[in-house]
């Protein structure tokens, strides 16, 4: 049960098998930074290119495949006053037959306000004086290394996370991996000061980020898709194009789950999901989208 | 802004231009009531046919292609004491490789107890003992009549409302419907106790309704997909496979929305969608999916 | 065995159960024609409304729901000189990030020669000097009418057929397509002088037609989507969004097929799509896209 | 202009930056050999692990970011007796409601019989007696490295390539991929016998093969995504899922490609695709699926 403290210097711009930064043990504590989706960093530094460099991986002694890697997000807040976010919808989220209505991209700039928790936008825009929104800082990557010794891009998600850019990927929140490679070699980055759902425009309001997180090892126990638990919520994530595939992965995880470690058997699992089951949007923005398939814990016993 | 009593005796299972069942104005409030999906009505008998026969349709006087027909539900509630759902994901909802092992689709009851405003599941299924939940009664499908002479099916639904089955179709809820016959021609039906989002089971709670509705004629105001309004939100739906192309719509139609009636122009609408939408799945069972774009009455200006 | 010739007056924009243009029985020919999708006529004359106004429907005597209704076109061709097409690819075939780039649409006009059988492009474009195609007569609107009293718009397809916009639509060709209502009630229209693949510029070389075709009724037996047969290859039709879906409604007919008509099991079936299937993109700009499972008939056994 | 044999030893599951396994210069021809998508080679031995191991990477003296590089498939053969192929449909490739219908999934066993060019199926199925095909080989598997460090499994595709498994990628053609890292790093593999359009049972004749290939660098000249040619079409690759996005990010290529190289306009290049198009299903088995748009040079002047 050690507690780290983990300055990074070497960024990854994809979730592979590269060495790791640091070795952990199942119940350690790391506390450590993230930089912003385009590289930079608390000091306003360009220090990585981007997509979304991550920070570790860190490496969780003795785990190995088929086993579960638990990550508890104990704390997350932007470490910088401004953070910035797009100003235009993509292409893809709206009729193609709008798309040519659409004016160039640009940035606007928001400052966190720690003392009210809001960020406040700073760029003027018409419509919106004096705007400033609740701050719910978040993290839009987070995932282990993919097997056969894949390296895939921090531009997109699958089985072992990724960029999945979730709302909920909280504080108080966590995460359940699939381990793929011995040490899990778990990445983190790409914080959110505030997000919608979606990230319909392709940023939430990108900043860096103070991250502490503790990690527990489940051994052999298996499961195929990204799962995740708050006080009030179990869920589980599908990443995949289109959102019905990535729904799909999504429910039939949740169905196994609920199988599998609540007692129910099919009917039973699929009577509460059809009336109790809330969907959220994780991302439709990257290369694959996230649907997450969530539950209320006052459904389920006391198991 | 006269109250009408009114009697259904005949049912449609599409949404078109049938023979008015009731004329009313715009002001008028009309208390009528549904039957459930397989055609059953309060009192247990079989009066029409399935998927979904809709009390209606209504004609309001003065509506022309063109207007938009505004609905307040003001009231809904079951009106009988037994409703059945289905106890089984659809095989489009989960995994292509998992389907093969679903068991057989099967009914079960619940008894709806208003005295505790909640619905009780009286078919024992193993792991849901003494199991009950809240009543959220909604009407799964609303809508006016198709342009072009078209009638379709009551089992899917397009820019004139349809089989949307969004848990968001409530008592104290606004629809907005575009009008492309003359009268719009209002049809409603196929109303849910309870509803998870997405009806993954293919049914929610299904039973006869009580309804009160009241509707408002805007003369003159073009939209292109339903929109809505409660107390907290603004919402606008989007009805399509698959669900991308149903989130297109309904975003697009936002968008318009907050451009033309709220004073943002093009960037600042898009800043606040993407820090701040909120999206929900109406349906991922019916041929059309639905996805609704919802954004909080909080981030809006007082236009 | 009859022979008419039928001289229409009155063109649907939907396949429906409109009132019969002509009785006929199995086994008759009927010689007509069809005008252009936007109403124009062999002579120039604005006719009827668009999209797709259909000629029939025609009402089989002894047709029922359950049965089959063949259709064989014996003869298709231009009955006018000019036709004409759209110039740009549809936003939604080319990638929303390239949308923009899309200049206004505009219309060419082609010239039909009989003699040398090829369309000629009148209106000149930059780089196509001297261009002309060989004809390749098809109707881009094909079938019947679909069940529960619906009337869908022309510019949609189904399990009943409609606007599939394939370019195998053609002369020697047969279509099988499921009854919903008695008479079958059998529409045309759409024709196309010469189409690419997908329709992806939302027209071929529209243009008014002579159609003769020749109908059969098969009693008692079921299909779920068209079927078709030219000399060479059998083939089914999916019509849907994604291409994903309609490609498996057009699948899982042929292995269908293949199973009750020529005498192979599931894997043997299997075997023979796997290694010899063909797929022929319909249309993809419909509100329904089409895909055609295709397969030579020098696969199949003397059955 | 060299001529080289390359005897492979080791082989990659992915797609990457891999150390090169020989270094060519632009010109030269390589006679090399692929072992099967489970990893047995000529010999009957497994030699790798699957799926589609690689043979390579081939690293090009010269090649550069923003490059591209022709392969010329000079000559492909089956180089063993036996191949087998998979007997069931995918169950993603038939309705979901069909697809527990469908029984265990096994493997049939071909003979390759190079005098008369045909595989002959030596499994015994019902219906298929004396059951042989026309060999017509293919590498299911043909692409470079993926840019920024990525290695991703050789059982996907992108726009580098990888496992489009086109029945098209045949000797006599020639592919043009995108170069994203120095050396490009070329990967092939996964040799089918025989292969129908989609992949659609998920494998062809499985087999390993003898291969020639000649290599040509064209410098600074940027396309998106892997285009293609024979003697009588031009075509490009889009690889995604759904099969709708894989379309659109192969005719956007091939507008480009119009525009760029043969002197067309918008108006032009859509109009001739419009009329004159024509689209393969690469695969609708494989975690991206691949579209092909085709364009028969007859329609392209001399340029």
């Amino acid at each position: 049960m050690t507690s780290h403290h983990f300055e990074p210097t070497t960024y990854y711009i994809s979730f592979g098998s590269h060495p790791p930064a640091l070795r952990i043990a199942s119940g350690d504590t790391v506390a450590t930074s993230s930089i912003d989706a385009s590289g930079i960093n608390a000091r306003g530094e360009q220090v990585a290119g981007s997509p979304n460099p991550e920070t570790g991986p860190f490496y969780v002694e003795g785990a190995e495949p088929g086993d579960i890697l638990q990550v508890h997000l104990d704390y997350l807040y932007p470490n910088r006053e401004i953070g910035y976010s797009s100003t235009l919808l993509a292409p893809h989220v709206v009729d193609p037959s709008y798309v040519s209505l659409l004016p160039e991209r640009k940035r606007v700039e928001w400052r966190i306000q720690p003392d009210s928790n809001t960020a406040v936008l700073i760029t003027p825009l018409p419509g919106l004086p004096d705007f400033y929104l609740p701050l719910s800082p978040m993290l839009g990557c987070l995932g282990v290394a993919p097997p056969d010794g894949q390296a895939i891009s921090s531009a997109t998600s699958g089985p072992y996370g990724g960029n999945m850019d979730y709302y909920g990927c909280t504080a108080g929140t966590s995460f359940y991996f699939p381990v793929f490679v011995p040490g899990a070699l778990l990445h983190l980055g790409d914080g959110h000061a505030v997000q919608g759902d979606g990230e319909v425009v392709g940023t939430g309001i990108e900043i860096s980020f103070d991250v502490r997180f503790t990690v527990h090892l489940l051994k052999g126990k298996q499961i195929h898709w990204p799962r995740g638990e708050n006080a009030d919520f179990i869920f589980t994530l599908g990443n995949a194009r289109p959102l019905d595939q990535a729904l799909q992965h999504a429910t039939t995880e949740m169905l196994v789950w609920l199988q599998e470690d609540y007692g129910l058997d099919t009917y039973a699992a699929s009577t509460l999901l059809g009336m109790c089951v809330q969907y959220d949007l994780g991302n439709i923005y990257d290369p694959a989208y996230t649907m997450v398939c969530r539950l209320s814990k006052r459904w389920l016993g006391s198991s």
